[in-house]
């Protein structure tokens, strides 16, 4: 078994093999930006590490391993045109530094370069990968329009918010595991399992991300904390909140994200606090453990070696923890 | 054989199943608007009829010929945002009719449908035309992009102009047919030839549609005539009219194509007498006529029954006669 860092390097070592320069510039230049931004690299680790637990060489898996992260850069450059983001990872995005027409044409060369980086495959692992690799990508186009239309809805459930951030988030996750169970030859059954897994941890991950973004250290969660709030995000926080608030908690939840200080302090604070009263916080605690477990559980059915167990259960916990 | 017609209708039948109703609407309607707003179907049916030419099952390949027109859609969706086109096909676009943000994430749902439309395949002919896919989708996004550019480049060469019409609009024409080859399990070489002749041919038709977008019958064509001439477009016609022109007259050229009067008329005549003066037109009846000879010539050596010579010659004359 590699370290963490040791699968993080050798990706970005064949990552920047991958991105020489190449004509039309203004089509190739911004997707070399956009993949050397940085990034913690999670899922092409998860798919590399996924292909060694399973028997297979880490190697045979680098070409799946950057077809997620190129996918998943693919979906940053047109999420952040509809988003109207001025920054990602702290740098300009594609379509503030280029323009948006830039932005949306080397988003849709990234999507076919994704499935290219199959063909080195046999025909039938070639296309388990691109079947998964579309499935998958359908799934975070409708998490994304999802997000979108919650935007402008004031009825939605607490399970429809579930099933929004697993497709949107969680789904690539299980999808670049299982990635990584195709190359090493695993069974249906095990790459169902390991798909679970990630897809479990996915969403635990997800939701922890919304609890961190009110209650979480600013020294140490990398985004303003609030920023949620501030932006009036219908996260499982304020799901549950409303749900959980007797009739004039929930009034002032509503009025809360109705309005737009300059100084936005107050209302974080206000809202935080109605998150406390109201039990969401803690709710959205046990959520994230309920999740988390469940990806555990799933675990202990595969049959994989218990060195193999202990790293993934390692890298979730990492994961969670928010330190790999 | 089938007929043109009868392709069309069992191509059109089989495209209206495609288009049910899903989940999330705001996603899947404006892709049920976009391919349902008719057009001639020219490629899946050259991949339906490729395919019975050379001895296959035309029906064996409809998710082929829908993967090409969902494709060609897709295209269609993102372009005219670039564009900022308000209309296709004398109906509101879809950025239009929606937003931005709609169009863009609609269209990259139809790329990723476009390679779902294979699954259905052997892993081997799945591999086969999802490589041929991603190769074409790739160079048609390198042709746009070259489009772009060349907005704003005054030293375009004939050559490159000619690359970008081939990659923008050529090499799809092309890889429809060699589609319907592959479902038909013929060589390699006799796909190889088959994708020269659309591609070929589909230059000609490109460069004729430059041609006609001076030169034709407006009661014909079925664009605005004098539309390039507008808008500046350096076609065929102005690189060659530039190349062909003595200083003075490439002056003159160059000062109409900086100008933009309200009332167009008396530039599309000045330009047009140009395009003619400089023998620009002519030389480009003649660059027509030889991509065309070109195309038929490839067929020639193909290992195909008379008859299907006999149709795709008497399609090709059809195309470029502009009554198909």
């Amino acid at each position: 078994m590699q370290t963490i860092e040791s699968y993080h390097d050798a990706f970005v070592t064949y990552l920047s093999d991958f991105v020489e320069p190449k004509e039309p510039k203004a089509l190739y230049e911004p997707i070399q930006y956009i993949l050397q931004l940085g990034g913690k690299r999670l899922r092409p680790i998860l798919t590399l590490m996924t292909t060694e637990i399973l028997g297979g060489d880490y190697k045979k898996a680098m070409d799946a391993a950057l077809s997620v992260e190129v996918f998943h850069n693919f979906s940053l450059v047109h999420d952040d045109i509809m988003d109207a983001a001025p920054l990602r990872r702290g740098q300009e995005t594609v379509h503030t530094k280029w323009d948006v027409n830039t932005a949306i044409l080397s988003g849709d060369a990234m999507l076919i370069m994704a499935y290219q980086l199959f063909e080195n495959y046999e025909p039938k692992t070639f296309r388990d990968l691109a079947k998964l690799f579309s499935k998958t990508a359908l799934e975070v186009c409708e998490g994304q329009q999802y997000d979108v239309d919650f935007e402008t809805r004031d009825d939605v459930t607490i399970a429809e918010y579930l099933k929004m951030i697993e497709y949107k988030t969680a789904v690539l996750v299980g999808a670049a595991m299982q990635m990584g169970a195709i190359v090493a030859n695993a069974s249906e059954a095990c790459q169902k399992a390991i798909y679970d897994f990630g897809k479990n941890l996915g969403i635990a991950f997800q939701l922890q991300d919304d609890y961190l973004d009110a209650f979480g250290d600013p020294e140490t969660f990398g985004k303003q904390v609030g920023g949620d709030i501030i932006e009036n995000k219908k996260t499982i926080l304020y799901l549950k909140a409303l749900e959980f608030s007797n009739v004039s908690d929930r009034r002032q939840l509503e009025h809360l994200y109705g309005i737009n200080p300059s100084d936005p302090s107050d209302k974080i604070e206000a809202v935080k606090q109605l998150f406390v009263s109201s039990a969401a916080a803690e709710a959205t605690s046990q959520e994230i453990s309920r999740y988390t477990e469940k990806a555990f559980a799933v675990l202990e059915g595969i049959e994989i070696s218990e060195q193999g167990k202990a790293a993934l259960k390692t890298f979730g916990k990492g994961l969670m923890k928010r330190d790999v």
